[in-house]
């Protein structure tokens, strides 16, 4: 087992890695074991949507996606898609790769945001959403967003070499199971950590201005540029830009949109692959 | 957010609620919170096999349970099925008991053996069984059995007045996720820590003679008399004796076999109910 050289805050990186078809786990995190093994200190995140549309699907369950007012498209999480959220998130996902980190040599532990209040937020009890041009509202929702990051367990598992590896759920202000954005909870972990960087890898090469075209892709963005979200982009990538957004105004220095695919994507994004987002001042 | 008064290896408890149909966990949840809000420090482990065989059904990959030469029987584990039960276990039973206790105000951390290498052991790839009356050999089986605790990470956590609430898979010497049985790891934990006691507790009295008389339970059993389970119990019951003699023979002073139903579970069994199971010495 390897202890992080240094937990600075100056040092320290969160890498966010989504559940879409086609994002590499392997990759992520044979190259997340070579860093921390070369001493950064590092906090990972994942998702799980994609498997969780799957399972949901067998299970009787099938997904529903709600758009709201403004334009974002979430999950719409009631009681029974929490329960198949937590399996597949909490359950495979995050268990598959602690898995692969440990026979890496690299000592994870996997928590959701449940476990010691790690992401406490308010829940969302009614959803307003758009169906067929008109709004209408959704009870029963178990959504929310992460307001409060535990910094102090967070510290206790790094200050003795262990990688935490954090899952949504969150916890709700009333102890309640809460379905959050993982690149929100991502760039508020990073925000609370005083990291130098986030890392939110999927399966794309960053923000493109043509999703057919890669050659499109925007290199670099200042935080100005996210002041309008939908001026650059649609659905998912809308949310990246906000957690973007939150995470340098919470204080990180850069935030990367990059691929999960292909050798090394972690280090790739760190050296200059993908979508890099900074401060006016940075810029 | 209440911190136990003393992790001292006295004090401390390890319960063990399992997974059958008609398991409580409403109520020993709330004992538990009940009895950490008094200070007594604790650690929770559990199962989820009913859920499970649900699950897997579902899923199309039926539960398939094979049995020993020496009479036990266990579940098949294959990495499908592996799988589906990191999601049971890991994922909606694990993370449902920590939100029980964190609405309860427990600082509840949700951990599998896999998290830090928890619980570590061999990894036992071919096994046999016997089918209409032959003995087989099944190959690529992800089971094994706990060889070491981790007792640093837990006491980080319960030291930081955080409650562990473990559960299997644990983690091969390779690192792999490896299917054991719960009732061993809890046996195996409350060794480790130095336990003053552990309670197995699922949806049974305790030890009865006459499985359909609950008159019959037996109160109290020495150390001894687990020396020939088979002569005691069948099925599930016979690897609660062999984890009850794992504990005491490592060292914890009384052993609990009770039940999860009905009014404080935990103070219950602790206080009389079912069948406590003590050295010789104690006797």
């Amino acid at each position: 087992m390897n202890t992080p050289r240094s937990n600075d805050a100056s040092d320290m990186l969160v890498v966010k890695v989504g559940g879409s078809a086609g994002v590499d786990l392997d990759a992520v995190c044979a190259d997340v074991a070579a860093m921390v093994h070369d001493g950064v200190p590092l906090v990972l995140v994942h998702g799980g949507s994609a498997r969780t549309n799957e399972v949901a699907t067998a299970l009787g369950h099938p997904p529903r996606f709600v758009t709201s007012p403004s334009g974002f498209t979430s999950r719409h999480t009631d009681r029974a898609a929490l329960e198949v959220f937590e399996m597949v998130y909490c359950g495979v996902t995050n268990k598959g790769i602690v898995e692969r980190l440990q026979r890496a040599g690299v000592d994870a532990v996997g928590l959701s945001g449940l476990d010691g209040r790690l992401w406490e937020g308010p829940r969302k009890k009614a959803i307003k959403c758009v169906e067929d041009g008109k709004v209408r509202v959704l009870r029963d929702s178990y959504t929310g967003r992460v307001e409060k990051v535990d910094t102090g367990l967070l510290r206790l598992l790094l200050d003795a070499g262990r990688v935490p590896v954090l899952t949504p759920p969150a916890c709700s202000f009333d102890g309640e199971a809460i379905n959050v954005d993982g690149d929100r909870a991502a760039a508020a972990t990073a925000a609370a950590l005083g990291a130098r960087a986030l890392l939110i890898l999927s399966n794309i090469p960053g923000l493109l201005v043509d999703l057919n075209d890669h050659s499109t892709l925007r290199p670099t963005l200042t935080r100005r540029d996210l002041d309008d979200p939908a001026a650059l982009a649609e659905g998912r990538m809308r949310i990246k830009l906000l957690a973007a957004a939150e995470a340098l105004d919470g204080g990180v220095a850069r935030v990367v949109i990059g691929d999960s695919r292909g050798d090394g994507p972690v280090r790739a994004a760190l050296d200059g692959a993908g979508t890099h987002i900074v401060s006016e001042a940075a810029a």
